[in-house]
């Protein structure tokens, strides 16, 4: 049977995907899975360098081609360097944004051609899709906070400097790329959840779609 | 009259397009006409931050993809940020690489689909062609003479380094782009030519396309 998995975690800024992507890489290695946990963008030392660019060098200018170009090429190395052969390896990976992520802020947020973020996102990925996607949905108000929380620590990056109202329209975006691919992406509502409370939820849903993997440990 | 002119120099590495694009900004100035000497990849400073990536940095891994796709990205910015404003000004952009070179060198040379590279670079740039284009043509002994020299002298950066054969790859697939485009490609032969006499000869094609715009200075 096949072993490899790949497995995202979506959700605007201050959702908690990096926490829960930490908590299902843990969960999964004590059951022996070999596992990776990746991000995007990044990854990959050339990836790094590019998400250092596009998220928190001062004075650069960006335009919008520029910008989806730019993360494209990050996602090509990353997809080349680490994701592909860590699957060919029967490994499970979970990256923390993929495809999704272009489609929500430079597609839906930005108000950019969706057909033409799909097609530059297809030549980056060779056309690699998820298995299976937890969109973390948190209502405006919620996420906001923690980024804002984050801000006062000055950890701001370029995306989160954008404000609020930006965050809502990604937010609106993620949930039409959900309705559109129920089957694919698990939305995790995790209004007034604890940590481990969301982790549960994830888990879950993991397990009853690929307990077959994991032998007798749940 | 349309005065804004967007003019690029093509060749293989040691073919002298930095010289003969000086040389020809130098003409210009003195007949008045404003003029940007622009290249790539480059021209911004998100672009030169990508070009030092992708010539000199060490120890990064490059994908195929990866590599268009940083490539288009410089490009996006410098058509974004330096070539349109410049053009709509009603200036003569003169630009060292651009398109052809994308075609030539990650198409023709490196193998890749041609149509899938036309496509991108045809989001990265917004469609934009050059009006007048200088291909530097030299035997390949003769340019790989000259590379070598550069290699003598420590300033080899990555494209350089994949030898002699790559460059002979280059070459042939940018005969190919000019004897498809014989209107906007204007080939230079430059073998046993100084420099003073390609000038020369470059001037002399600009001069009967574009004398309209030098007023009476030839």
């Amino acid at each position: 049977m096949k072993k490899a998995l790949f497995i995202t975690f979506e959700g605007v800024d201050g959702t908690g995907k990096s926490t829960q992507a930490r908590l299902l890489k843990e969960r999964l290695m004590q059951a022996k899975v070999p596992v990776v946990l990746t991000r995007e963008p990044g990854g990959t030392r050339l990836a790094e360098k590019i998400r250092a660019l596009l998220l928190n060098e001062e004075g650069l200018n960006f335009s919008t081609v520029a910008e989806i170009l730019l993360y494209a090429a990050a996602r090509a190395q990353h997809v080349d360097e680490v994701i592909r052969p860590a699957l060919e390896d029967q490994k499970v990976v979970i990256c923390e944004r993929f495809t999704d992520s272009t489609l929500a802020y430079q597609g839906y947020a930005s108000g950019n051609d969706l057909e033409q973020i799909r097609q530059i996102d297809q030549f980056a990925s060779g056309g690699l899709v998820p298995d299976l996607t937890f969109l973390l949905d948190l209502t405006p108000q919620t996420g906001w906070a923690r980024i804002q929380e984050r801000m006062a620590q000055g950890q701001q990056d370029r995306i989160e400097a954008r404000g609020s109202a930006f965050q809502a329209k990604v937010r609106e975006g993620y949930l039409r790329i959900a309705a559109a691919e129920p089957e694919r992406i698990c939305v995790i509502n995790s209004n007034g959840l604890r940590i481990d409370e969301v982790h549960r939820l994830i888990w879950e849903t993991f397990y009853d779609k690929y307990h077959s993997l994991l032998g007798n440990c749940r």
